[in-house]
């Protein structure tokens, strides 16, 4: 084309400029320099690198997992990721929990105009570490710039795809009396990270988000025994407590949570103490449940805890034909108490 | 679980009531609601109707074309369509390109707190609409819920898949000398349309978005003759004259716009005019730019103009050994003229 680049480079600096402006995102030149000086830097391949309107994928033969989200945390930098790492760990991990190897992401980002190029290549790098970590190229994706005020900062969204293995088949349909209910760790600590980022506590503390892609533990417990996990989900926004009162409903059993099984920090215990808020109900990043038969509950754990994002693995409660659809806990004095859900929004744009 | 709604329906109302807010965003029971009375009433289907993190598909075997698309389009409702015909469109167009028959689709909206439903309501029923004459399925789906002011009222990301014809191959590196360009009809209404919605104009005019699928036509294009289509692009950002200059780029040769033959409508020819704007760099949502075999072009003239969203089409050039990656257009008294891109932002947010 006629429209060679025509701004000069400076040492120490790029052809994009310091902050990103509304040309970034004309689909024109300045959104080819962006494109590459940017994103390919960060998480390029040769799928993504030949910059077509659509990536060309060849999967193996058989079924494949689909999924989106979209990201829009604030802040977008927090104690233990940003909304980079998020972004990507996110949708790897709808895909996994589908029994699905996440092979393939699109990324699609909304950008205010003035943001600072440095943080969208901070952003950028954290996607590249993250895709890396997590087996997965970013492979198609698209920009847009919106005018100041038009967006906060940034949101991006995820799709994936994976390719689920053969064989295995999970849901709360297959949820039966007497399985067992396992969390893979400490539950709380992203929505508390977030929550203690936006600065607005009246203590301080060093909970670190639980950021991290699934897709390397859950191939190996469907390697030791993926015929005895009846269902898993990643417990994201609305914590552990949301899923486990949807598997109720769903599978039309009760869930009963042992007394004192269920893992928390400590930091993150003492946090929703002083808030009034039980973490059963905050959001988590890198932590998923599932649903075992009974007698391989314990290998699961073992399977849990000798993998890097699973450490502090616990049984925390058993399916029961009584109280069909509700969520129960069991107290140290050996009564039951109903567990309902918050009604309301704990926090917003945590994800 | 212990969650049943607890919100009195009216008659002529819905439980979700007259305005979206955070809590439609949490993940909860108030998103459920949102999901099964907006979304599964507009577009669901079995797939989408599981609600699983992941949609399963089953794909035939071979290649697929992946592709992500963000919509932030201002203002929402343009006459010719929305933001929601535009964000199926626009994904279904990218697959199409790749000679792929797109087949699902994922939605992330990001929706403004207070946002009407009564408007969500229409976009979703408009994707409803362009997604059943474009031949996908909606099948997985996510809701972020941002504060007043943390986005303008909607954006919309898809993702799609398609599936690759056998044998089909096309790009811009088999563009040969002698080849044909070819639209598919009148150009930049699209661009215009959205420029006079948003009003700031001293004259008005009828003008209509082109937004449509082009799915369908690409089918009867490769059924016609595959072999002899070279490249295929949907002309959006940046309108013909990108696309074209990407190609005379990429190939390494010379682009020749023939004097007078480029469709454009009066009304839009007209607005160009009076705007000094080259309607060759307004975006279009339902126009695609080929390049054919030299003896194969006027076929595709006549398969386009028997397809609804084909009328109109036309050689408009041709590619030559010389002047290798430039854009030129013969002027009717016989002179070559270089076609510089304009290097700002003609329009933004456009799509």
């Amino acid at each position: 084309m006629t429209c060679e680049p025509r701004v000069r480079v400076l040492p120490g600096s790029t052809a994009v400029g310091e902050r990103v402006t509304l040309g970034h995102g004309s689909g024109g030149r300045m959104s080819a320099d962006l494109i590459r000086e940017v994103f390919l830097t960060a998480f390029g391949n040769d799928c993504l690198n030949r910059l077509d309107d659509s990536a060309r994928l060849d999967p193996p033969p058989g079924r494949l997992a689909f999924s989106t989200d979209t990201f829009v945390v604030d802040p977008i930098f927090f104690p233990g990721g940003d909304i980079g790492d998020l972004a990507v760990n996110g949708t790897v991990n709808d895909l996994a929990m589908s029994g699905a190897v996440p092979r393939w992401l699109s990324a699609g980002f909304i950008i205010e105009e003035g943001f600072p190029l440095a943080d969208l290549e901070r952003i950028c790098a954290s996607m590249g570490r993250a895709a890396g970590e997590a087996g997965v190229e970013i492979v198609t994706g698209d920009t847009k710039v919106v005018g100041r005020g038009g967006c906060d900062r940034i949101f991006i969204n995820t799709a994936g795809i994976g390719v689920i293995a053969a064989g295995f088949d999970s849901g709360p349909e297959f949820i039966r009396e007497g399985d067992r209910v396992v969390v893979s760790g400490p539950i709380g600590s992203h929505g508390m990270a977030v929550m203690m980022a936006r600065g607005r506590m009246s203590f301080t503390s060093e909970i670190k988000s639980d950021t991290a892609a699934l897709s390397g533990l859950v191939a190996e417990l469907i390697a030791a025994g993926g015929n005895d996990i009846r269902a898993m989900r990643d417990a994201t926004r609305g914590g552990v407590g949301s899923v486990l009162g949807e598997f109720a409903a769903a599978c039309g059993r009760g869930i009963i949570l042992f007394p004192d099984a269920m893992p928390v920090a400590d930091e993150v215990a003492a946090a929703c103490d002083l808030l009034g808020i039980d973490p059963l109900f905050v959001a988590n990043e890198g932590r998923m449940v599932f649903v075992t038969a009974p007698a391989a509950a314990e290998a699961f754990v073992a399977v849990c805890r000798g993998h890097r994002h699973g450490a502090g693995a616990a049984v925390i409660g058993e399916v029961v034909s009584a109280y069909p659809g509700r969520l129960l806990r069991r107290t140290p004095f050996g009564s039951l108490q109903l567990i309902t859900c918050p009604t309301g929004e704990l926090l917003p744009r945590i994800c």
